[in-house]
């Protein structure tokens, strides 16, 4: 536990549904103690005021810098954590951030999907603790995936950390619940818009495909490897479904994949390897992963699904998780 | 218009869905008469107790066989239709079935996928007017193409019948409204389970594959070309959402692809094809099918996203055009 | 029909959601011709652009005042219109305003409730066919009613117009669909904060009660008449569906109180008095308001449901059956 | 603590949504332990098969009779747990019973609403807490409230067991989630019936009437008093929101109501006497009931507005409450 007592846990941008899920769990987590909620907007208001359900009367401060708890975890939009997070980690705080602004080490691409003023030295270790969980441990700052990423990562990492056989190219369908657009009023994401709704948006363009392409390390396995990802958002508050139409240089068998799967992730207990059809609601409010090899054809292809809640798994659980992993807990605590 | 005063109408399994959509549309329509509505579990109601937003007083009538419309739609349960049609045939009525039985040409698939008892003869024109305008006009019996097939075809279609480069492989993921399961009574299609919900199922095995297969004449194109189908279920009524992820053997710009799509459906009323991306709303309660190329990389691989209302350009809407057609009325007749 | 050949219609505010519903009537309406469209923000978007469900390639204009068509209809946010009515009434257009300026007589209340700067004169009579049908018809220039107003008003009407005993009073609760609320970007109207949600809002203190008092001239039939209305949104897009808790003096039964509605609207084309309980799913996308008397008890307390949608019959509809009053047309062309 | 250990618990009729929610909390709470789940239709199958999201291996057993365990809930349908619940008792377990078998003092009134056999001994102390915290404390088997009920009694129990003035009548509607139907597959109840629907049913005749009534004990209070009840289902799973109208004989002022709800409720750790509207996302997933004077006139008219999740304070959270109280544990003990 490396020598804490009860340690103490502050959030700075605390008010949107990413900080709010935080909040929630850090409250009911039984080897933290909340101690700061620090907001821009909302700064002066009580969490009930803009989230009852949580019920803590907290109030949120604004923040000026600094931070005196064991944990900070930054939950703000991409770009405003590149200048905060240093001083924290100079000052010994363990450090998440949440935010895209760490993830990337290449500055070119990080420029060219999220713009700012990203310099080379601003990079942290990418906590994915089902692929990195040394280093997370290890590490006292790290970078918290991207929601679409994770789910797109744990579906393929199994082929690509220890193939199977030449992974060709992978198109993948992925569908967001609104939430992860974030706590905005905009015209498209209104209820009148989006209720019957479907729309796909950034078609091969989106910010978390460097992030898959550096996690998985691709280029070491196959050069010419494509990946297609396309987005979209269905009239749903939470979660994200995953399709991956992956294609194979020869045919295996879906209780081959299957078992691949299972003997990977046989000792993370977040994700979960099943044999029937993973559904949103199945992970909703929970840090499960999902994962199912749904069809393999003799051409090659086969079809891997699944599923998350993006504010948990794909957020502020797995910061959570990271948590536990850097405290030297066990890593479910507070998450079960 | 072969003669006919104002041509009557029946719908024979009026009271599901497609029945009902269908109803509202003859109703509207300027230049037929509906006759006669026919159901089985729903006989003696009147149409206005099942569906009052339609507000028709039209009673609904036990189907004892027969018909004495000029043109006899079917909207039955599939399998239903096989013994209803050839008598009809042979009395010389219209007949246009939105069933899958008389769509597939092998015999041997349609038993694999539906079960039964279809025979070779049982077989109509495949009538998706975009594609097959001349059959359908000359034909007295047609058969309504599936709702997932024809989101498919429809964005696949330019790059099969007029390849601009040899296609490799096609990965399809398609979101269907709930309606498209039919008006019944399933714990899985409760509002409490389907709300804030996504699953996929029949991946790789929905019966709308060989109907695909057929319309498009794959084989002719290409031996080796896989094609990977995964439908999905959101929490939507109507509509169909349909990412093609299509893999050519050389790359293709986006204006290419788009331009060939303008051209190849520069006559067809319902077809759209638009410089953004398609949204269910935008169709819903429409004709419409909206077709854009949203992404297009030096790999050869393509993103083609439509979008069609399951129960209008997929079911009802499109069997009031093919009816337009096989009477030599303008094929929008009723329908814009 | 006044002499007209085929009356030109333009839309003024026509690219919000009840000046889309009104387009889309207008369009397929066999008797009149859109002519222009006027917007403010979207001034130089095609209708196409911004609700492709419409198909039509109409540009929105930027109103600079005038209108040469001959009849005007204005669907702009309240207060808006004020200024704009009187210039087109002098022109002898026919003029149909949607907004709540010229509804009410009362100069104080209108201020009280809206705010703005209204003036006695302006007044327009006020146009709910089923108790104002001779006054539409004679008039060229009407105020439309509002949502919640029109569902509460065809409630209440028989029981305050031909009273079958005292009314004491009558607390009224109605949920409304979001769209309601206009086409806006707030975020408590966001998907991700009314999915799952429900909300009372003003409470004894919406714009509409004075309305609805005006409408049934209340003052004349009970000095202590009480009414008490509760308005909330849900997570639907369109109908608004109104219960309303009437007290009598006496016992009246359910027969008795549901003859006197058949009776009273005996020729309201559109007022279904129903046997069955209402449902938004009924009326939504007709003109229709569904009425059912769902309960009456000793002690003189009965339960009025009814249900309309708050865009057709709740605005756009009930402004194109105004219409076709003012041209002396079929109350129903075009909206069945 | 009555001398246990961690005491055991079981739940019979574990598979509806009561008994998954109340197998989650009972999960996850500090101080008893679950032991047994018992399920009739579900029998064989693993929790985490019905309901992955608990993700639990434990096995619904069918059920025989018995229950060894401390604790036995029952979440049954209405009339399954009459002949269950005695047995239970003469071994001296703490039964919770979530059914309305022993709710109604009145057999005559129990039968009038729910049929089947219920005799004059079938009657268990009504557990809702915030009134009748002493009895349940003292019992060994006491009966959970309806979902409706608890929402409707907690707006009204400050006005009626402590009246401010003589109550003359309220008028109550209610919405609740789809759940409060159940795990079941009626086509009134699918999705494609449900999205953009609202609709009331039982009015006047819903079974929690004579339920509320019984709590509040009106009768002592006012013989003429009268209770009008409409209940209604809106597109939302969980949550009841219910707009109480009252009217009292004299003018009491919002300030004068809000704080004697404040002071009525003062040591009721679940009940949020609010100063803003209540609203369901703010109850959902927790054990508050949140309550709201809205309004209040100078007739004597006033609104009170509660909001509770049907599945938590509705059911299974009140239960788990109760649960504490009867084992002297603090009340909130894994509720908050």
């Amino acid at each position: 536990m490396r020598g804490y007592k009860k340690p103490t846990v502050s959030i700075i941008g605390a008010s949107g549904y990413s900080g709010a899920e935080l909040t929630g769990l850090v409250l009911g987590h039984p080897s933290v103690k909340l101690e700061k909620l620090y907001a821009f907007s909302q700064a002066g208001k009580r969490v009930a005021d803009i989230y009852p359900a949580i019920g803590s009367d907290i109030v949120y401060e604004r923040y000026e810098g600094g931070c005196e708890s064991d944990i900070c975890f930054l939950a703000l939009p991409h770009g405003e954590a590149l200048s905060l997070v240093p001083p924290l980690v100079s000052d010994g705080r363990l450090v998440i951030d949440l935010s895209g602004d760490f993830r990337l080490k290449n500055t070119e691409e990080h420029l060219k999907f999220y713009g700012g003023k990203k310099s080379p030295e601003h990079v942290m270790p990418y906590a994915l603790p089902e692929l990195f969980h040394e280093t997370v441990r290890e590490s006292k700052a790290v970078s918290n995936p991207g929601c679409y990423a994770t789910s797109i990562i744990l579906g393929l990492a199994p082929l690509v950390k220890s193939p199977l056989a030449r992974l060709e190219n992978v198109a993948c369908t992925a569908i967001s619940g609104i939430s992860g657009a974030g706590r905005t009023g905009k015209t498209e994401l209104s209820f009148s818009e989006m209720s019957g709704n479907v729309r796909a948006y950034k078609v091969g363009a989106h910010q978390h495909t460097p992030e898959i392409m550096q996690a998985l390390d691709t280029d070491t396995l196959n050069p010419a490897f494509g990946f297609t990802f396309t987005p979209m958002i269905a009239p749903l508050v939470r979660g994200i479904y995953t399709v991956l139409n992956v294609r194979f240089e020869e045919h295996l068998s879906v209780s081959q994949i299957r078992g691949h799967f299972r003997e990977f992730y046989r000792s993370a207990p977040f994700v979960r390897v099943r044999d029937t059809m993973p559904e949103v609601r199945h992970v909703a409010h929970t840090n499960y992963c999902d994962v199912h090899v749904a069809a393999a054809s003799e051409d090659g292809s086969a079809v891997i699904v699944t599923a998350i809640d993006n504010l948990v798994k794909g957020a502020a659980g797995q910061a959570v998780q990271n948590m536990n992993i850097m405290l030297g807990y066990d890593e479910t605590l507070g998450l079960l």
